[in-house]
């Protein structure tokens, strides 16, 4: 299945069951059925069998899942089997504490696969102090970082005012993928996925179902 | 139109919508065509259409909506005409940041509805610290601040693990709403929404397409 066809919603899905796989016990024999793992994730046993059955056969009526080899396949199928390594860009308070945040998760958690492999910013007074053993760069080194660490996403933790132009040049060293908290709209350069993470945006949906 | 029966995308996208005409000067006469406001948040002029349809008639066929008054009735649908008190659960870092950010944004942006009201923390060690002005208190008080502030949701930054208890402490003390930043999915209490803003997530989503 080429992964561009695959809606965001599937993709959300599947980051959550492997959430819930990588909470419950997966180890030995265990195994889950589509029922359980839908009552974990929050959605129908129906939906998690219509979910997974867009990538493979992973089950078996009657048995279910067992649950460490589908938390495999899934982790394969988000390209999270391996290291992923990403920057934030910005390193203000959100953009820093984002970076302990994401750090502790690697550290800590079996089979994290975000690893933080840069923090740029334009301040010249933060260039050289670290984020744990992270230090930070300016953002001028950003094409050059990006190459040596082979960064493929970032998290965008700018001001409003210099999220457009921050995107472009990210855009030009070849990042792929770029999550943005900065409080405004971004156009995506042809080749790269923009996911809005604005908390202000989730404060506004929660706000109108109150 | 009762709000319970809107879908969630189409409140993101309003929430984008006020975004948008915050972002452009609503002063004045100046009138934007459902084109406009559609390129500047990312969708179809006919997407814009329908989406304020849903809610009533805002514009002028061939003249487009007088921005000012657009702006102010997409506030007033989302609610985000008057001020929303809200409260930050668990003061680590990204609890903290997240306050600083928030109540930035709430200092200096005209129309920003989103007031942080409270902080709640378990450390005896941060209570009665303060992020700017507002103090950290014991969640054991969380029943009754929220009584006394009017508070009608949070955020929850708490360890994955301190999650779910604490969100049936919020419900039962009578918040309705609650963006979970805990790297662990929650159950919601009867009557109370949950939202999941775990920035993993994200990056599992963007993972799959780079």
């Amino acid at each position: 299945m080429r992964n561009r066809k695959v809606p965001e919603v599937v993709v959300r899905r599947l980051a959550i069951y492997l959430r819930v796989l990588n909470e419950v016990d997966a180890a030995g024999d265990r195994y889950i059925s589509s029922q359980e793992l839908g009552e974990r994730a929050g959605v129908t046993a129906a939906q998690v069998r219509k979910d997974l059955a867009m990538f493979g056969e992973f089950g078996k009526q009657g048995v279910g899942y067992q649950a460490g080899f589908l938390r495999d396949e899934i982790a394969r199928i988000l390209h999270a089997d391996r290291t992923i390594n990403f920057a934030i860009i910005g390193a203000g308070e959100l953009g820093t504490a984002l970076a302990r945040y994401t750090l502790r998760r690697y550290e800590n958690e079996r089979g994290y696969p975000f690893r933080l492999a840069a923090i740029f910013d334009i301040d010249e007074n933060k260039i050289g102090q670290k984020v744990f053993s992270v230090p930070i760069s300016h953002v001028n080194t950003l094409p050059q970082k990006v190459k040596e660490e082979r960064i493929k996403m970032a998290l965008l933790t700018v001001p409003a005012s210099a999220a457009q132009e921050t995107v472009d040049l990210a855009a030009k060293a070849g990042l792929k993928a770029l999550l943005n908290f900065a409080p405004t709209k971004i156009t995506a350069p042809p080749g790269m996925r923009v996911h809005n993470a604005d908390v202000s945006l989730d404060l506004h949906q929660l706000a109108f179902f109150i």
